[in-house]
């Protein structure tokens, strides 16, 4: 009888389990496609501005005079009626595609909240989305060592420095985060690697307990570039 | 005194040759602006289509089996509210791309009724907005031999068949006109030839004269294409 209720609990634990690795990968899965829409979207803006800058700048370029932020441009634009429809039809897609990259950020937000709340504080949603991404799932993100975390986006700076016997790359995705990238060049490498290991506490934490430590990890985080960058001014 | 007037008379038919060119012009550039807004929206719409694809797919696979047309289930996605409301957000920057897409048409077809009505009538408002802007503007189109208008577009097959003595292109932008890429092969040829040399008329005729034999020259064209394909059928 023992054996028989070892054996239903052990289905089901796995069934569970089973569960819930299976709502994890959907998850990561919605993670993955709203980021990608996210990507496509602010290459849709910049595509867009494009096409309306060159236009602008041949038929109407006292408007680059007048505004200097291209964003205010575009609203003039659309609310003027002396430019040509599809003009200002492009304005008011440029505009739309504004409102449609919040949407995807905020449901990025709300998925990051929900399966990655402590990557998400300690690098942002967005970013975090994007390690997420780039291995397909938070538990293969959990698995990996901080020295990996810290090239993940680089991995062709990487082979050429394995082939060419070069420096290996310093940061990847992570560049992409103003402590990183808004930090004087000689100190990037020491942020990036305090970043990366970071980021792998909290993945471990998101995946194996789900506890929300991010502040604290956060706020570490936070005293150590402060004394990094002091140290380095 | 007739020197003297003379003089004056050639120098105001300069200044409205180059009054005439430099309007010539300024039509070429919006042909050439509207038609890239045009090519772009085009990708655009593809790219949303495709993340909106990727996402049914996934979480709301029913809905292809219900609507056969991609286009109506974009239609059905905007205007249910039980979808993410990103998705629905992209869904409706879809619509309003299209919508987009059809005021740059409308604008290529009265910029080419303006400056190309003959070349508009013959091969269409797009695709001949598309071969002005491939070589720059309605002057350069009118001088080229109508062999070279068969092929434009089609430049890097027709280098590649010099280098390596293939076969030359049969036809470059023009094959995108139903007539030659919806005959039978062994006529396209044909077909291209017979439409590129009435093109290079109806470019003469815009540039030189802007009289509307357009129509005349549809119709006589109309009966070549269906004698060639009834003769190849």
């Amino acid at each position: 009888m023992d054996e028989y209720r070892n054996f239903t609990l052990t289905v089901a634990e796995r069934i569970t389990q089973d569960r819930i690795s299976e709502l994890a990968k959907r998850k990561d899965l919605d993670i993955v496609m709203a980021l990608q829409s996210y990507d496509e979207l602010v290459k849709i803006m910049n595509v867009i501005q494009d096409r309306i800058l060159v236009w602008v700048k041949e038929r109407a370029p006292s408007l680059l005079e007048e505004k200097k932020d291209f964003e205010k441009v575009i609203e003039l634009i659309y609310s003027q009626s002396s430019e040509p429809d599809y003009v200002r039809k492009m304005a008011e897609l440029y505009l739309k595609s504004r409102e449609c990259r919040s949407a995807v950020e905020k449901q990025i937000g709300d998925l990051m909240e929900e399966t990655a709340p402590n990557v998400a504080a300690v690098i942002g949603p967005i970013l975090g989305a994007r390690l997420i991404s780039k291995v397909g799932s938070l538990a293969r993100l959990a698995s990996l060592p901080a020295s990996t975390i810290q090239i993940l986006g680089a991995e062709k700076a990487l082979f050429r420095a394995l082939r060419k016997k070069g420096k290996p790359p310093k940061h990847g995705i992570i560049f992409q985060h103003p402590w990183v990238h808004g930090s004087p060049r000689k100190i990037r490498g020491k942020i990036a690697r305090l970043l990366a290991s970071k980021i792998a506490v909290a993945a471990r934490v998101d995946h194996f307990s789900g506890r929300f430590i991010g502040e604290e990890i956060k706020k570490e985080l936070e005293d150590k570039v402060k004394a990094l960058r002091s140290g380095a001014g």
